[in-house]
């Protein structure tokens, strides 16, 4: 079971950890509940090489430990927003692991919302809604925190007031210019804060209303540009936010030829194709 | 290319069609936008012999041209729900093919709110809903049509008055009784009319809402119970509508043990399990 | 907890049971280990009113015990066919709820082939393969049984041999007929046995082959003819089988127009397109 | 459309492309057909200022000319390895992106075999393989050519010679020793090549068979050993790689509890859980 490594092949950057802990907690103190549905993964670095060379595990937390872990933190410790949970839970893992050196936490909200009952929101029961909510969390021994939030799987699409025009054309060009597209996405989008002790919630609900709204305001000459004032306006608004990143595939409609059958089509009969899309990515900053 | 078919092998019933015409049709004739986003299934039932035994396709309309069809149609038919647009289409390909003697046409509807700026739906801008509505409408050529509407993907929770007590024990049960327990599930349902002409958005909207309320508005003892309550609700309500049939996966949340750690827990810290789950599935219907 | 049904509104055809019930048996008595990975349902129907109506559950097995029934028989009953282990299980469950008249239990089995080391099948090492193998066995009180085999996710294609010409063509066709194409679809099968103790794993293997050969062996000249050739190569070879359901999504592949870059394309480079798709579906039995 | 940047906020780093690119090319200049399935991703970095913050596209490729172009480039270029078409396509979109300095193309190839028919693979008749290969190619303006290889979605598991043993414990360890479990995986691998002419179908070949070979060979103490004994066999083998990075989810196959029904369990029934997994992941490089 144990060997010695040989000199010229070592072992690299490494990590393990636990994924998919689905975590759910109530908060039932009172008669109107509160959930958190959560997706939980645990990732540790560190000292590994006694593992991976000699089959010597005296120094790994078990995964299962890890899991074990995160639900046993959850009753006191997760109270409020994942970002805090994430952080105690890397405070914990840190200390935890013998040879641990850092720690990341991933966390995946799934969001439920009140039943509406009469248009009264229910106490105990809940929809799911579309939309996930990402943190995660990165820490070392030093003491150093990063934390990062993010926006997965909101779709958006609008009519009109969107174009694709005058782009660089070469001879593989065969793309028509258009100044009214139907424009539609799907929001993933991930942002760093520059403080480990924000109000994460108030300014999630912020980062994902901004969004939204840049993406209704203004006429669209790219999704380049569309992605440049979403960034621009949630960096104005939230000072505690350093930096954010989009991700944007271009689902593409495309409107259907009817013109063969005797039928004009002005924009109103189109294919939502699934394949290939265009994607755009990119970071909005504030100037170092 | 052709052959007699022997006389022993034959074809028994048989269909063929087009599947995942993605139409999107936006209405824009006026400043406020409007959006259907389908998703088409044409299946064709009829004398297609000569086509699988003699390899003979004379009498067999392409499934290219039913997506054409489908587009081409929506032009000037899609102006309301999926059930009439559905009913259409079904008119038209019991003509269009030669042999065909029946079609059935199944719709699926992904549903898009409108994005709130400062409280105010916006014109043209759209943020994609869970849950999907789904329509089916089958026709012969004797004039008879049948129309069933339908609901998928709906995820649902309470975290409370719901139990599962006293039922029968053999000698493989180790499950307790429980009087508190979550009850999650996802919300498949299917419903039938008694008439093709009735107000199937207002009727849709009707079920879904009285399915929701329902869920909230008793202690659960099982799902079978809760599930018949749903569909005499919706029944009691709509007398359009002859028969409902709900499926509810029964999405396990299991008390995590934490006693092994010195913690109590009450109901509080749950995992949420994916695999294996309970099935529940059935009509609920007027007497005849 | 319970109350009087309404004497108009009613439960209809229901059923309960469980899914995912993820199964996997290692026979280990000698060195040669072989494996069982399945997903296994159970299905029940019966006289479950009470439950509905009236929240007793005391008629009820819990689909926990399903589970574990599962598990407990696969001990002594899992040493061969998936068809077998259905039977038994049948057989339990009829026995095993109190008010159960049919029992439905479908299995999928994940195929696993031995890794070669130096051209040898290794003693328990494996591989997971493409394509899945499905059971379903229905049974009642009554003694009567049917068992149903299938193939799942096989996808096949062939370059050349497969056309679509002289079809029937209206005001919306464009498509060109065309006496070369690619030919891609997904196997689906399913078929049923006239009795139940065959030897289900050579007649499924069979199946499988005959399957995949009939592919490869004559000019398509839709796929409805390949459909049925298939068929009745199944049904001429196993007169255990009276009859085998297929459905094939067509997917295309579509010439990608290269003129425009004056390259000529005869066949060669294609789109291979995820949506919309052809379905064509179909049972072939032996004449009555 | 267009607005001068605040000084303030800045575009970071960023990125745009194409993705999900279907290719599919046979050649069929003789007898036996050879085909290429691909899905291709083509991703530009550059000076794309103008067009996020002025809506200024005169400097972008637009996305549908990527694709067309991977078409086109496919009839001459696409004839061997895929590694060796991506090298190409960096090569052509460095020049045709007005402001592009990086270039990245990743290309998947889902995986055909012959279809046999009495023991001989058939000309033109394919069934598709499990396990996808992957090629990553990145490139630049000064001539930096990098290239990546790897696979995807390979489950492997083995019966026996696997523990999990003597492995760090603290109060939230419940998990008891083994030193015999079934041990299950999904590989996912990548290596770096220290050259762009290597015969990259061959070294694929090889990386796939020493990673099965090796998971066959020894007693696995740890994931972690395993990971670290495949990774040596593959440097060890091919002097081309740089170094190997593998991800292995652990898909725990957990011993079903058959006391509780007077059924002994040695290590033969067990349940095989969708969640959570264990997750191990790491380089193995040459040392420096």
């Amino acid at each position: 079971m144990s060997e010695t490594p040989p000199p010229e092949i070592v072992l690299g950057r490494n990590n393990y950890g636990k994924s998919e802990v689905r975590l759910f907690k109530v908060k039932r103190d009172t008669a109107v509940h509160e959930v958190w549905d959560l997706n939980v993964r645990v990732i540790l670095e560190g000292d590994f090489d006694a593992a991976h060379y000699l089959g010597d595990n005296s120094k790994l937390l078990a995964t299962d430990t890890m899991r074990n872990t995160v639900y046993a933190l959850a009753k006191d410790r997760l109270i409020g927003s994942i970002e805090g949970f994430g952080l105690d839970l890397v405070d914990h893992f840190l200390e935890a692991g013998p040879t641990v050196t850092v720690c990341r936490v991933e966390v995946t909200q799934l969001r439920w919302r009140r039943i509406e009952v009469e248009g009264q929101p229910h106490d105990h029961s809940f929809v799911r809604e579309r939309g996930e909510r990402k943190a995660k969390v990165w820490g070392d021994g030093t003491g150093t925190r990063r934390v990062e939030a993010g926006i997965d799987d909101v779709y958006v699409l609008k009519t009109t007031n969107s174009g694709w025009e005058n782009f660089y054309r070469d001879r593989f060009t065969t793309l028509p210019d258009t100044d009214d597209r139907v424009l539609a996405t799907i929001v993933t989008a991930k942002w760093e804060y520059d403080i480990i002790d924000a109000d994460f919630d108030h300014l999630w609900d912020g980062v994902m209303a901004r969004t939204l709204e840049t993406f209704t305001d203004h006429y669209s000459p790219s999704v380049q540009n569309t992605l440049y004032r979403m960034g621009r306006a949630v960096l104005e608004e939230f000072p505690e936010i350093e930096r954010i990143w989009y991700s944007f595939p271009n689902v593409h409609h495309i409107a259907y030829d009817l013109e063969r059958f005797g039928t004009d089509n002005d924009g109103e009969i189109l294919h939502a194709t699934q394949d290939p899309y265009g994607q755009i990515e990119g970071w909005v900053e504030r100037r170092p």
